[in-house]
């Protein structure tokens, strides 16, 4: 199977008819993308590098989707709604094995959030995965890591922790039994982006950031945008029962430093909590508050009887010694 | 140096005052691109591997430049206007004597174009380079593969196969002294885009593809979507005079199936050659007529005297055995 070949089987596919915002899909020397009137394109790209990203243990189709999902998950943090996306893929080798389950995963997504693969690019080479995806936002609604004010309210999606618990069963660090095991793999392996909940928040949250590094070290990314600081209460950060059974030690490390979430971490003003929490059950995902927003700048982790956590926890740098 | 030490020091820079189409760019979960008004958004992108689309002995700015130069290529021959890129690096260590000149090559050929980098992705891994790029093109007018119609002319811009013969010196197969060595080199290191020909061809090319994987391989793919044939004079084809020094044998493998080429091949009906030649003086690339559309499919190739080339030349394939 040659690259062309490749190409055409797998990821070649007609754009849905009445799919939004694609003129031109796969196939010319660009795909031509057109956001609606009065909207504003938000573009995102992120690379999935083996042992960094993902185990070589992972199903293809898991790897699939959440090459996409982490994508969505970045436009879900602006409240976009997502249209197109483009896959470039450097492999090993042109192996079916591989290809067919993983388009299928990518597609799965894709077709779950109504986004077409306008383009992409095929390599040799090792493996890796760059997709960058496009959504839109109505003009001046995005919503920006900047906009935090002092006195908001400070407000996680989902649970925390899990995809890091994972990562840590796969190190032999911690044993889990099968059934949780399976639990929180799929936490690691198979994220859901929140888009709907990104959606849902334009207009109420003054400012986000999805969780992929860590809520301390995408916290501090959020706070130093919007030039504030925050206390938060560790204990009140959302996890699965799983993740609740372990030791607090364990349990700090991936609720606080986890990584791999993709969650949303969002602030809103105190008066809208009622709204907050009507707009998260309209769209089926659990919110947490956990913490506020100071005018002074720093980070202070507490517990739920207000001591100072050990606040050693940074968040993911693939460069850090 | 961490990882977002190494964003901030070398890739974040502020959007230019005045710079088209960017609401907002790197540092935040998206870019937010906006094409102006009655624009569609052209979108591609290129995935650059070590050993598969550069050597390990070129110079990071060159790398810089060619890896976004490719990608404006492909904008270029859809005769749109650059705006934005997004570049995702995969790093095997956060080297300051890689990145510091990787960043000014790369940032020079940004603002030649008067593009921005609006977001991107940094991790370790073997290295790789990938960069989305985004252009505007009026509604409709885009450039496609497909517009090629019985009777139109081939044309090329530039010339061909210099690349090729660059790595065929790198390889051995060829040996050229020091300064012909130096121009053959710098046109595989350091591709020119043809982008102000791309916007001058907007209706007048009937189709247009870039060359990157060998004119032979690339000609398909447009007769392929225009479902036309050709017939093409191998001895049209433009070359340098370090070219046309080399054998014969030589100088059809670099210009019919080269690669690395990004010249820009497009049709154009006969009525327009005058027009086609005024344009492409306007912009100061030369461009020069080799061969004619058919309708029936295939391609035939023949030399200054008719007779047939012997045409077992394909574009470069990835995958292929």
């Amino acid at each position: 199977m040659g690259e062309f070949e490749l190409i055409a089987r797998y990821f070649k596919r007609a754009v849905r008819p009445g799919a939004r915002g694609v003129a031109l899909g796969v196939g010319d020397d660009c795909a031509l993308v057109v956001p609606a009137e009065g909207m504003q394109l938000a573009v995102t790209t992120d690379m999935l590098v083996e042992g960094r990203h993902f185990l070589s243990t992972v199903a293809p189709a898991r790897l699939g989707h959440k090459a996409l999902a982490v994508n969505l998950s970045d436009l879900a943090a602006c409240g976009a709604e997502p249209i197109a996306f483009t896959l470039a893929l450097a492999l090993p080798r042109a192996d079916e094995a591989f290809l067919a389950p993983f388009a299928e995963g990518l597609f799965a997504l894709a077709e779950a959030h109504g986004v077409e693969l306008v383009g992409g690019d095929t390599t040799a080479g090792p493996l890796n995965i760059c997709i960058t995806a496009f959504g839109q936002v109505p003009r001046g609604q995005a919503l920006l890591r900047s906009g935090a004010r002092a006195g908001d309210d400070l407000w996680v999606s989902g649970r925390l922790g899990d995809a890091r618990m994972a990562l840590e069963v796969f190190r032999g660090a911690v044993a889990l039994g099968a059934t949780e095991f399976e639990t929180v793999r799929e936490a690691m392996e198979r994220p859901q982006p929140r888009v709907a909940l990104g959606r849902a928040l334009r207009g109420l949250a003054t400012s986000a950031i999805d969780l992929s590094d860590g809520l301390v070290g995408d916290l501090g990314h959020l706070l130093a945008s919007s030039n504030v600081g925050a206390v938060i209460d560790a204990d009140a950060l959302p996890r699965s029962t799983v993740l609740a059974a372990q030791s607090m030690a364990l349990q700090r490390l991936c609720v606080l430093a986890g990584g791999d979430d993709y969650e949303l971490l969002f602030t809103a003003p105190a008066s809208s909590r009622s709204a907050v929490e009507a707009a998260a059950r309209l769209v089926g995902v659990p919110v947490t508050r956990f913490g506020a927003i100071n005018a002074a700048a720093g980070l202070r982790v507490v517990d739920a009887a207000g001591r100072a956590v050990e606040s050693g926890w940074r968040g993911f740098d693939h460069f850090a010694a």
